[in-house]
């Protein structure tokens, strides 16, 4: 039994040096500053079976057998998030010319309408287990939305740090929870520095910021996803994912998730293994960016553009994100606000599903890496969706809206020449 | 075989004089020009089990052999809406003086985030059976939504008609999927003679407006909510539900569910029934009124307010919401602007759950029901939220916003007083 009861969960792991530290509210190495990540007992992991998290619920939970807090229903702090729809998307696919199946797994499913719904769950739910009685974290917006709903449900005071130029959705859709929230005069990066510092303080000892000091735990909440495409899939993995990149650390946790599902024997490993394409935005694009040059230099930007939920201009899990998509010979692109704009109008009159602007820069990328060759569009590719259109709706308020204005009558009508 | 395949259904029954009609697509009697309802062979109704239904999909299908349409998967126009959220919501009980059990039916969780992609889904896989080959609707917007995404994932060309002030997110959302888009510079009374009349001419001949033509189909749909929360509580029929009331047929048709739930041998029939409470805005109050005024005479009103979803001035299913209401023992109520965005806070502070101005009213409708003893404080009972407060965001946006404004550093956050 750890904290988290019975979790697979063993230890936290330095992604730097390797040292291991047991499960508590740590997110740095003592020795190297590295960040941790949680470690498993690989022979529990190798005892959760298909039949098993087929009886579970649809939702995060039922892998809960390979996160590290969840597996008692009564202890969480959740939304139950997950099971998102994975849409056969043949519209898309035959507009920018994938021959292959494509998917858009839809996160906009979730409660809050992004996948932050995910890490949330599961970081919460570890932070109740250590004992933290506020709950809060720094956020583009939709992480901000999720820590508040989450705290409002589960009852607990929440205080959220966002920088104070977000779009105006998502800064209401975090105050209506009636948590404490934040604007901070500055981007998400100073945001950020902001709240690690703030953990070191006697007023935040009981706070935990989902995605500071309890991160280890959060971050594995992403890797739902990617159990999620390989069990949709008939429990397979697919040959070619396109996911969005802000810290990185999205991209990172579903290619972990990939691996974890093989070495629990829940999946077969692919004869050609798996291919990992990420995708930023013009305006923040430093991993790709460093793809490009070929380097493992991370240069620091200042976000600009529309797709702000990506705006991280000194993303954490990079170097991590690097890493997976050159061993697994993908590849990385971004795409400028205008194709932006253009690939949620493109999502959504092929699949009916509205994106927000990070939905918009995934798709615009993966129509750009099949027009450059990079991706194989005989292939079988998952995109990924995280967020949901209403939140950004600015993107594309300007450019579309009725295309006929009558006055009720068939007079009217005739006139605007719907019928003669 | 019906058009419809392996279908229970049988044919169109008049709710006025009962005169029998086959399936088709027809929504009006020829005798009494009363309203079309789907008749179902009693025989294939009782022939569904509740492992049937716990063995198929999580989204409304899992009911096909309880609705017209949907056996056929691969026949089916649908974004697989359905079996969203039933929230425990002890925080809303505690704060408006409910001691039994409180939940709310979460409808803001469906592909288009309300209630209407479950009648969509059954209106055009009906649709499409009959032989449409256009998708259309008279919409106060969340409709709009729901027609224009079904369309853009079939491929099917759509139409859809709203009054022109709309709120500006519900006529984004709708534009985005690039259908036609026709603003009617009137009310939705106005939008729906509209459209009754286009279904006569030749251009329209082809095109089901999922509301007026072939509305019995339409309808059915919303019973699928009523068989979600039966089987979220365990088969069982809870004693009190609150609906919110546009023309009155969600109320109607949830309450039909119950019924068929017990005829099919799917619940056991409540010692005591089920109680069934309406709610309106006070800007559109008709049927609510006519309760009030113990009659049977709705008389139509110029809707005003902010519930737009609900502003129906002319409720077609009106009488049959009031028949529900008075048999079962329940009650109506509305609320005024001022109330349904209180109601809307409420419910976001104390469940997590950010709904439009149509889940404000139905909220705070049953904090008045609770308030004035309508309603039982001390039994179980279900709120329906049907929409996304992310669609309705300037009913609060003036409202809600950061608490706090700081630079970001220690000396601003100290200088605001979060910490010494």
């Amino acid at each position: 039994m750890t904290v988290f009861g019975d979790s697979p969960a063993r230890n936290l792991v330095c992604r730097g040096c390797g040292t291991k530290y047991p499960l508590a509210a740590q997110h740095a190495c003592y020795e190297c500053f590295g960040p941790l990540e949680v470690g498993y007992d690989a022979d529990a992991l190798a005892r959760v079976t298909r039949e098993q998290i087929a009886a579970g619920p649809k939702s995060i939970w039922r892998y809960a057998g390979l996160l590290p807090v969840g597996a008692d229903a009564s202890a969480r702090v959740t939304l139950d998030p997950g099971f998102t729809p994975l849409v056969r998307a043949d519209g898309l696919a035959a507009a920018i010319g994938v021959r292959g199946p494509l998917y858009v797994k839809d996160d906009s499913a979730n409660p809050t309408h992004s996948f932050k719904d995910r890490v949330v769950s599961v970081a919460l739910t570890a932070a109740r287990a250590l004992g933290f009685q506020r709950y809060a974290c720094a956020s583009t917006g939709n992480l901000a939305n999720s820590v508040a709903a989450h705290a409002a449900r589960a009852g607990v005071p929440s205080m959220v740090f966002i920088p104070s130029d977000l779009e105006p959705g998502k800064v209401v859709m975090t105050a209506v929870y009636d948590g404490d929230l934040v604007a901070v005069e500055g981007s998400y990066d100073d945001v950020n520095r902001l709240c690690s510092e703030l953990t070191e303080t006697d007023e935040f000892e009981k706070t935990a910021f989902v995605n500071v000091n309890i991160r280890p735990y959060y971050a594995e909440g992403s890797k739902t996803l990617g159990y999620e495409v390989a069990e949709q899939l008939g429990w397979r993995i697919p040959e070619q994912v396109v996911i969005p990149m802000a810290s990185g650390e999205l991209l990172t946790k579903v290619d972990k998730a990939f691996q974890e599902l093989i070495e629990a024997g829940l999946v077969e490993p692919p004869a050609n293994g798996w291919k990992v394409f990420g995708a930023q935005s013009a305006g923040c694009n430093p991993i790709a960016t460093a793809l490009h040059k070929g380097t493992d230099e991370i240069v620091p930007v200042k976000p600009t553009g529309i797709a702000k939920s990506l705006n991280i201009g000194d993303p954490a899990a990079g170097l991590y994100a690097l890493e997976a998509v050159r061993r697994s010979g993908g590849w990385m692109d971004y795409a400028d606000d205008g194709e932006i704009v253009d690939a949620i109008r493109l999502l959504a009159r092929t699949t009916g599903i509205f994106a927000e602007t990070a939905g918009g820069t995934t798709t615009a990328v993966l129509r750009k890496l099949v027009a450059s060759g990079k991706l194989d569009p005989d292939a079988e590719t998952v995109v990924f969706n995280t967020g949901d259109g209403l939140k950004t709706i600015d993107a594309v308020s300007g450019l579309v809206g009725p295309t006929y204005r009558v006055r009720p009558s068939l007079k009217a009508v005739r006139e605007a020449g719907l019928i003669d």
